[in-house]
């Protein structure tokens, strides 16, 4: 099982083949960043209409059930997420519809402070807030949509993994302890204790190829992605660590604007430089066979590979994708 | 000059025949408490179409020169203002657009977290956000839009001071060292650290009669208003202080509920009990008459209660409704 828990890349037939031909069984696709409900819908709708015309390579990642299928079949199940809690306005309602909608993972903030919590641009003193956090995090364990804090700052992903009665996941995201201050975006990465609560709540952190959060930026070998692995795996348990890479690709400069300050700024608020390079081993995101197969060189069974790199995601889905039973 | 800075009446003829005969020149209307830009847009045209079937009573309260016309026309200007930042829904190019609208003045929140600060039932952790909460009083400050801060928390107040480069209004809101601990929503009222800097920042702190933030709640008579008038005019000095009722009437159950949990949450969060009621002599929101008449028989000089009861509102909308110059 080949699982990425994260890729915002822009959809083509191109992608999806490469997808094929590296064996993933399932990708994490991002369809909001800071879009309202509407300019989400057209989003979604766009990747419904994709994977009917792509139905030889894609089909709906909407259960586990699905995935374990995809891969029976040699297609790549589409889970489709957000990275904000944008498009549902401040509305719970809007939880439940899009998650019919094909929706199973939410993040609770992108990068700034929302109605919900804070990102990890922000400071670290607000958190998830006591009004619409608490209740978007009930809603969202009710109807079965994934929490994922990988964005949140410090405080806001303790205060949801307190929040949340179900699993909660770091889909993209590194231990900052392990790689350092010394990456681009240093913030972004988690602290043991996020990634030990987040394991404590039965959740999954998906490790990430992206250089401006990974171990030696760009020059992160296949090596020190799994030391990073053996790292996270020793901290928290071979249950809980997944993959996550990240990787966006096709995205013109309007959209790396649009990701970077939305409507809400007039000039970046950080100074991130143009688009990423990502390592060579990792060409069109695809890298995370060539890490299956050198954790099993360095020792892992093949068990425990096999959890890496997308059981746990797919046990965490299972559960996570359905609706909490009436109390 | 009489200027009311904040009644959330439903609009109706019947308001407006009371607000002539009451001679209210100016009344600084609610038109969004939670609504998004599209909601608001139609709650803004239904207020314009108002105005112009209503011309004998009403006029649009654009500019100061707009009230002191209203006021020597014998008619009251409406100045449409937020409660909340949701209409801009985190776009600064719709500040803008509200403003060619007709929107002069705008809370950052109502009572809960958003992308740009935290209400006063949120914690003091979280304050403005420095990515757009920033932002957004800039583009405020730019375009001409008065930044209010009555619901906002303590912190949140302050930074937005700190960030505003224009003054800064409390259109309705008491002083809590004065009304104390004992009313139904205390956390409202504002710390006289935060009336302090708003007048420092040049702003005006509209006193309000609203049971659940009044002192002695609705048992507040005339002359306690006024020992509270007299206690802020102490405080902030005579510039400084104005009226803002925070009167409303005419909504039913359906609206009261939304103000108070939108769409963000199944219950209400705070307990509030039903529609307010308001001691009698503040019937129709009229009361301020009658303050008025009660400041000049304690010793106010008629230039002050002028001052109190209007003119510092004149003055501030007189440069805060106008677009910066350019630097």
């Amino acid at each position: 099982m080949l699982v990425d828990a994260l890729q915002f890349v822009k959809p083509s037939r191109e992608r999806f083949e490469e997808w094929h031909a590296a064996g993933i069984n399932a990708i994490h696709a991002t369809v909001a960043i800071w879009e309202d409900s509407t300019e989400t819908m057209r989003e979604v709708g766009r990747w419904q209409r994709l994977l009917a015309e792509n139905a030889d390579l894609l089909c709906e990642g909407r259960s586990a059930d699905d995935i374990r299928r995809a891969k029976e079949q040699g297609r790549t199940a589409v889970v489709l997420g957000f990275q904000n809690s944008s498009p549902f306005e401040d509305d719970l309602d809007l939880v439940g519809a899009f998650h019919q909608a094909g929706v199973r993972i939410a993040q609770l903030t992108y990068n700034t402070q929302n109605s919900a919590g804070a990102g990890c641009w922000e400071g670290e003193d607000a958190g998830l807030s006591r009004t619409y956090g608490i209740n978007l995090i009930r809603e969202m364990n009710q109807v079965g949509m994934v929490v994922d804090i990988s964005h949140c700052n410090e405080r806001t992903s303790l205060e949801a993994i307190a929040a949340s009665e179900r699993p909660v996941a770091v889909t993209h995201a590194n231990p900052r302890a392990f790689v350092g201050e010394d990456v681009e975006l240093a913030l972004r990465n988690k602290s043991d204790t996020v990634l030990k609560q987040t394991a404590e709540s039965g959740g999954v952190v998906g490790l990430s190829m992206y250089p401006r959060i990974a171990p030696d930026g760009v020059g992160c070998t296949v090596d020190r992605f799994c030391d990073m692995v053996a790292y996270t795996v020793d901290l928290i348990g071979i249950e809980h660590v997944g993959l996550g890479s990240d990787y966006y690709a096709g995205h013109g400069d309007e959209e790396l604007h649009w990701w970077r300050q939305g409507r809400w700024s007039r000039s970046p608020m950080v100074p991130i430089s143009g688009p990423v390079e990502f390592p060579d081993w990792f060409a069109g995101g695809l890298g995370y066979t060539a890490v299956r197969e050198r954790l099993l060189e360095r020792g892992f069974t093949a068990a425990e590979v096999e959890r890496i790199s997308g059981g746990n995601w797919v046990d965490l889905f299972e559960d996570g994708f359905t609706a909490a039973s009436p109390a």
